[in-house]
């Protein structure tokens, strides 16, 4: 089995935009609004200033209190998104329960909406009129890429339809009229799909959930999801299980993690220079 | 075998529609903007019209000729747009070749597009902030509501991935968390996917082209597909073949079609009272 490495893959793509960014008349700034402390949090926040830093863009973190206000919040978003310097803001999720989580992301216009997961992004990206992609759909296409791993004529299965991951990359696949199978609770015959599967993409947050009886083999498995396990991080996929039998996997952490902050920033350079 | 009457469930959604347009202190009125002629557009626009009449809602239509610029049609509509008396407008496809039909689609904001096609109506549906659904895929939870079809516990296939059915049914099931299996050109195995489906649900716009061989003995078939063959509107399911195989088929025309055309005018409704 061939482990993908999603971060020689993401460093590819910082040193592109470490040139980039020099070229610019003006430094690009990520905003970044916190809500709450989560040491896990933290870690994907220092992941993304370790990559701006590289790349020499700025970063700066709007922290606030966990019990703010959905209205609260929105207001002090817009004052965030109507400051000039910031180029792109985005909002670190999850966020406490009690707030309204998709009024607060259409909180960003489009055109500073480098996650793409405002109504209006997703939108465009939708009808094919977005400067950028969601950032894990950017990151699976680049390993696609890079791997040379031909996925129209597969058989793909996405497990999950969460808003991070399985929505965004079903978007995708729909934009490029490639097929593919959407695996939910609701499912009726999970097993059969999944083990259908010529490429798995999953993005459910369910640790090491899925093992070797489920896969097919010879199956390319993207491991998307991202949970906490006895203070890890650890992906959907049993990769020891899964070893055996599968051809290439994507490992957690290391994989479409770091990959994901750098077309993050990418993103964020293509704002910058529209 | 059933065959559903879209005709019937388009009624009773029509009849109470009347009853609301008669509560309103406006009449509201519907534009639509037709590029060009053609015989079958007329057909579909004298169904609209007969629908409009039925309960006192007005309908203008806005023609312009073939050789229009995709500049010169984008500004029309944006004066189209603006005039208070259109609560709703939309764009009769399909628009000729020349014409960016994206670009001309987005001329609408969601607050007047009871069609949902426009990047900004699109993408409040697929966040969950769309007051309307777009029409096919409100029509086919209408129809499954109508005649009480469990989809959400069933094996759900979606043939084709263009922006009038697949896509936006697509996107209603991922906002309502049930998995399925989009069928494309570059799908792997369309046949066994199409075979083990419990319900399929089709949109390609090839006459007559699903036939008993490909589908599940009792399998629930939804045709929103509609093209001409020989002056006649059929449907992408040849209905003799798999009459004796499937347990329930929407018919074409009289299924899926007028119950389509009812859910605009229940959008038109809902934007007008917004």
């Amino acid at each position: 089995m061939i482990l993908l490495d999603g971060k020689a893959a993401a460093q590819k793509i910082l040193d592109g935009l470490k040139e980039q960014a020099a070229a610019l008349s003006k430094r690009p700034r990520l905003a970044i609004v916190v809500v709450g402390k989560d040491p896990v949090v933290d870690t994907f926040i220092s992941q993304k200033k370790k990559a701006a830093d590289g790349i020499g863009v700025d970063m700066r973190v709007y922290p606030f209190p966990t019990e703010i206000t959905t209205n609260e919040l929105r207001k002090r978003i817009a004052e965030i998104v109507h400051e000039k310097r910031n180029t792109g803001v985005i909002i670190q999720l999850p966020l406490p329960p009690h707030i309204n989580k998709q009024y607060i992301l259409n909180a960003i216009p489009a055109e500073k909406d480098p996650d793409v997961l405002s109504g209006r992004a997703i939108g465009n990206f939708a009808v094919g009129k977005s400067p950028v992609m969601p950032p894990v759909a950017g990151a699976i296409q680049k390993l696609f890429e890079e791997y040379k791993i031909d996925y129209r004529a597969k058989s793909i299965a996405i497990v999950g339809a969460g808003a991070l991951v399985g929505r965004p990359v079903a978007l995708w696949l729909m934009t490029e009229g490639v097929g593919f199978t959407l695996i939910t609770e609701n499912t009726a015959y999970p097993e059969a799909a999944l083990r259908e599967a010529d490429i798995v993409i999953s993005g459910i947050g369910k640790p090491r959930s899925i093992t070797e009886d489920q896969i097919k083999k010879g199956a390319i498995i993207i491991d998307a999801g991202t949970s906490e396990s006895a203070g890890e991080i650890v992906g959907d996929v049993d990769a020891d299980s899964v070893s055996a039998k599968a051809s290439v996997l994507t490992p957690v952490p290391g994989g479409i993690g770091p990959l994901t902050v750098a077309i993050l920033f990418k993103n964020l350079m293509t704002l910058a220079q529209a």
